[in-house]
């Protein structure tokens, strides 16, 4: 898997009979230090994401072991939110700090 | 998946014998931004894609979960057409916008 | 799949029991515009490609779904010859054109 | 399969069903010489692995041949904890030499 | 399928239960003309293949299409030992050449 950022969605009406109402998600690929990369994915979101979310994709057939999306033409999906994750032992994310930071400023 | 732009066809008379009479299709991969890059790939067109629309690639054994791609040596399908997309809560591409630019133009 | 130039072979005596005759093929990677890139790939040709011929190559386990390649540990497969394709409704490349070429020249 | 250095650690409560309690570790991609790379992955740790230790992960569907990851959506684990390792007759990695400097340092 | 070179070993003890006593390979990427790149990859050698020699590495799902594999967390193995290669009809690389240069040397 890979830590994203949920960016946007992507609407498409024309698709494969078995894709219908699948929410789609543009995802942004993040460095290990939370940095922007220039690559990105559209998965199926399975978990229920926010844009700006922090979340972990699984591509490939691994995309296809949910309810939602087996036996689906779908090679990626968001599998998990991330709360926080650290590095070396220091914290570089952490969604409840930055929801607290949003309550006091 | 990730966003393509449908900019060609190729044609193929000797294939696999599964492979008969499946349409392959040239598809730029591009940016969040809708920015062309280098990358591309030949997929089977399953829904019926015209050159220039938006589409969306599925790849590796997800591009055989359809009908007309069960199990053919197919690695990529364009498995949607993109209506269009946001980023930040703006639209970076709309299909029907642009349709409206050519009735008006 | 992507577009392919034949440009060699490979041979293995010592392989997997079960990939004993199958004929190794060296494909490069080529751009839209036909131009070579540093890529490559060894492929099973499971189609009888020539040298110098253009080629589509399906990856992964989409290249086990032929009679010859079936359950066998090969990841990459000439899939189809390339007769011409297009870009942007222009001609970007066309063996029967190359043919004639030669036969005139 | 690629050599890893587990560097950390992502916590996700919001995940699909079929995840819950699996382990999540940050393994940055070595290079053959023991260099960090830019490269990363999020894999399931499914042999105990600590903070440091070199470790072997396989990708893809291969990912989902354990006991804890079977029929899970899981592109990534930690299928081994890498003890040592030699590039042209020369060692360039050991766990034990690493844990003998410790001792007497 | 790419070309490799077994350039070292890769010991570890503690492995998920069903990848005890596989041989781990180290294996460095070829370019066309035998020229060494940074890419490498861990490989199961099936095959029984000596340092130095040039092998095929073939990826993901279709590694685990032989005996010593089945339903393994093995995503590479060595599948064949190349003997020799041609690129536009030159020979790149010979086994038996060098084994001759040995000798005689």
């Amino acid at each position: 898997m890979f830590i994203g950022e949920v960016i946007g969605t992507v609407v498409a009406t024309r698709k494969t009979d078995n894709m219908q109402s699948l929410p789609l998600r543009l995802v942004r690929r993040l460095a290990t230090n939370n940095a922007p990369t220039a690559g990105y994915v559209v998965a199926v979101d399975v978990v229920g994401a926010d844009e700006g979310e922090r979340v972990l994709i699984a591509s490939g057939s691994s995309a296809r072991q949910t309810h939602l999306t087996d036996a689906r033409p779908v090679d990626a999906i968001i599998m998990a939110i991330v709360d926080h994750w650290q590095v070396d032992n220091r914290t570089i994310y952490s969604k409840s700090a930055l929801q607290q930071d949003e309550t006091v400023g």
